[in-house]
């Protein structure tokens, strides 16, 4: 028995999980795992569904189900196996060293093809790795030929999300309406608290008790995509700017390896722009 | 249309989520959220379906239901309402307090019908809250004398839940099985941590670094009932008993109050010796 | 042998440390425990100094520490006694309740005075535990007639602190400047996000994973003063505006009471616009 | 100006705090930040004291210090340098590459001298980073074998302190009496609760609400030395032992590097069982 798991998302309308599970039953479908969640405010409906079943046909399930549900549902099966990403930093290490270590050991839940960076800084950590590093300077380029080249490299793999594990550079509406709802970046403050630049002199200028982490995917609103995780951390009246940021560095990588988990185990929605995640 | 509340347990088979949802369209009852949960290790299927219907027949419905059911389903449904619930205290007032002002405030998410105390301590503040208050000493008095006492008042009352909000003597198993899954009680330590008398004293001799507090049920084995919630607090080595027992009833306070509104929303199922909260 | 605390802030030069505790060793004074903290960015040095010791002369004492600190320096000596509050509200219970509950039991480290609400929802509650309530309406007056019967009430009594609990009206700068220093207010969101009004609106609206409380001194710029306190609780997208209200009375209440706790033993310092908070 | 720590600990008597900053004042040293602690319990006295000065003479210093302390006083200067460490693993990789990943970005506070484990799991990733890695099977050895041969690794380089990252082996009281205070752990339970072999398990049995994990020093008493700092993390009904271990690997790896980095600025006292910790 393999197992699966179906996304559909459609309009929301009375009865529905009737109807998917019917389908379900109908083909032989045994439910492991359920979730769904109403937007009432969107009149959307979203479901995971973790199930176990043998030899789905896929396209006439997937028509079999569409008949039964309001025009215009999106329905997906992921059969399980590892997305394939792209990560592009700068200086920072933390990020990236986490993800590296755990791409190694296999529990990223993804697989890394290749790391970008606009500077060199990170390129011996990733390959002592044996991961391909591309250093792609921003110096002395427009941002246009800049994005290019990055477009240049990602593309030359099977890329399912490109994650921003302290990249520093914003990215043009071109290139992230290249890959829609598929970046992921983490924002070193609890947004919409201290969007911009240096978040944490902002914070420390405030006199904040707390700072926090923000992962999110990118649209081209700078800071202001879909939520995927925060956390937040208590500081005192001790911390100058570099404590913050050292502090902040913990918060950080862990608030982005959580949400890539449940993004890369299928457990995130996009809807306008907030998310629904299934834990 | 009238909001209810479905909670159906049962052996675990293929195809359960299915039948009851079935049942549920038959009947014309729109799922406005549903719950489900496979214990796997006992191969118990729990779920919590809120609904919206009209004319429900609860008898009919039960039966319709069960037919479809493994033999032996548990099903109930709860048309809002709120709980009846007795308070059991010693001295301490702080869980007390919450309670009496939520429930003046009609947030408690059940009435209060009476408070019983072994001393005097804590009849002033409820009968300011207008809430009777009956003062059992347990002194000389043998431990039956003492419960007989307590259970004439309570079964005065119609009651669903008995709350101990630090009641400090130690309930007889007579009188723990006449009410079973009724009982809540706050331990003030992380259980399994620290178990019986003294919990602080305990904490601090040990020299650990958080301290926390317990809501669970009562069962005949001290200190091993179902966990419904549990949260802890930081702590470090300036922090003596004085300040342990200070610091804790924040503790016992927001863990003993959210355990009670996920029992008063029927969130809460009892399997084995573990809870299943659907939140 | 007395305890008493000694609060000094001054300009920081080399020393400071030595001086003072000779000061109190000549004045048999016997430090419990000592906290100092040097802002280098304003070059000011602030110590909160608990002791035991006897008959001190509080006058002489001051003038020979005076001596021996930059010019300018801050002498304050608390001899332990509660502090003396008013509390303003207006419509939400929680805070008001928890204060009330704390006030009557002799754990809040401060006596409450009278309460004044700008509605009469709260009187009720507020007689209960037999404190002055006193119902000054905003309705049909200006600001300033408005404030003049607040001010009225307050200087009645001899108050240490002013506590805004949930009290949703934005005080005029001239009332403000007339209690520099001594009120704090309770804002519901981990300020600077969603500064004004209707912060959970604006949180459902952007999306957060997390909302907060903080408490802060008042100034002239809203919801701008020095931060005290600030926590913050996860939520997710099964949490409308409603339900955010509901979990985040739950934090404002731990937030402020946390923070009056700080200022009543006097462990909170203001420099410019940041807290100093000694635990 | 050179940049210094300066920890003593000594039996507690009136006046220590003046005594030893004027000893301060005599040698030019300015003091940066000082943290005390008077544990009342056993009656001895706790600093940390970190400040600035030129051609310190250490051995003066000390002299002139210890006279005007407490007989038996112990007076430890640190010139600001990396301590030098060797990391014991068995197979989990969580901490270890967190470990060298700060070790090789060089924010981890100490140096790396070796990774000794007794499988040859972690050998790959550990040469990944130019550490050297020795492989120390347990199979077919007696303890005292098997200890000999890891203490003689230990000892070929000047190690300060010998961190279990996840090693899975009971050290003989002979090795961790060689290497007493200089042993720490992380533990995978907030211990006391659920002490011994596979915590998990047992928390999976018991149906805890929340999971944790205890940095510790090793001494003779299995689960039973001081611990350094602990945190917990939520988790609900739908974690099986296998879900736990994985979140759990999360806490163990904060709560570990956390430990390290307090314990590497020189901010932890040892006293009796418990430590005291100058964050």
């Amino acid at each position: 028995m393999n197992e699966l798991i179906i996304l559909i998302q459609c309009s929301d309308e009375v009865g529905l999980v009737t109807k998917i599970t019917q389908v379900l039953a109908s083909n032989n479908l045994n439910i492991i795992s359920m979730h769904e969640y109403v937007d009432t405010h969107n009149k959307k409906f979203f479901t995971r569904i973790a199930c176990r079943g043998d030899d789905l046909q896929e396209e006439p399930f997937k028509i079999e189900m569409s008949e039964k549900l309001p025009h215009g549902a999106v329905i997906t099966i992921v059969v399980q196996q590892l997305k394939k990403i792209a990560v592009l930093v700068t200086k920072d290490y933390h990020c990236l060293g986490d993800i590296l270590v755990r791409n190694q050991f296999k529990t990223l839940g993804a697989q890394v093809q290749c790391v970008i960076g606009n500077y060199s800084y990170l390129q011996e950590v990733t390959q002592q790795f044996s991961v391909p590093y591309f250093h792609i300077s921003h110096h002395e380029k427009d941002k246009q030929e800049f994005e290019t080249e990055i477009r240049n490299v990602i593309d030359q793999f099977d890329i399912d999300f490109i994650v921003l594990a302290k990249f520093m550079r914003i990215l043009s509406p071109e290139f992230v309406e290249n890959y829609t709802k598929k970046i992921i970046n983490i924002h070193h403050s609890f947004l919409p608290a201290f969007v911009g630049a240096n978040p944490y002199k902002q914070a420390f200028d405030r006199g904040v008790k707390i700072i926090g982490a923000t992962a999110h995917f990118v649209t081209n609103n700078l800071d202001e995509g879909p939520i995927i995780t925060q956390h937040t951390a208590s500081i005192d009246h001790t911390y100058g700017v570099k404590e913050m940021i050292r502090r902040g560095r913990e918060t950080e990588k862990a608030v982005l390896l959580e949400a890539l988990q449940l993004v890369f185990e299928d457990r995130v929605f996009i809807s306008g722009n907030k998310t629904i995640v299934f834990k």
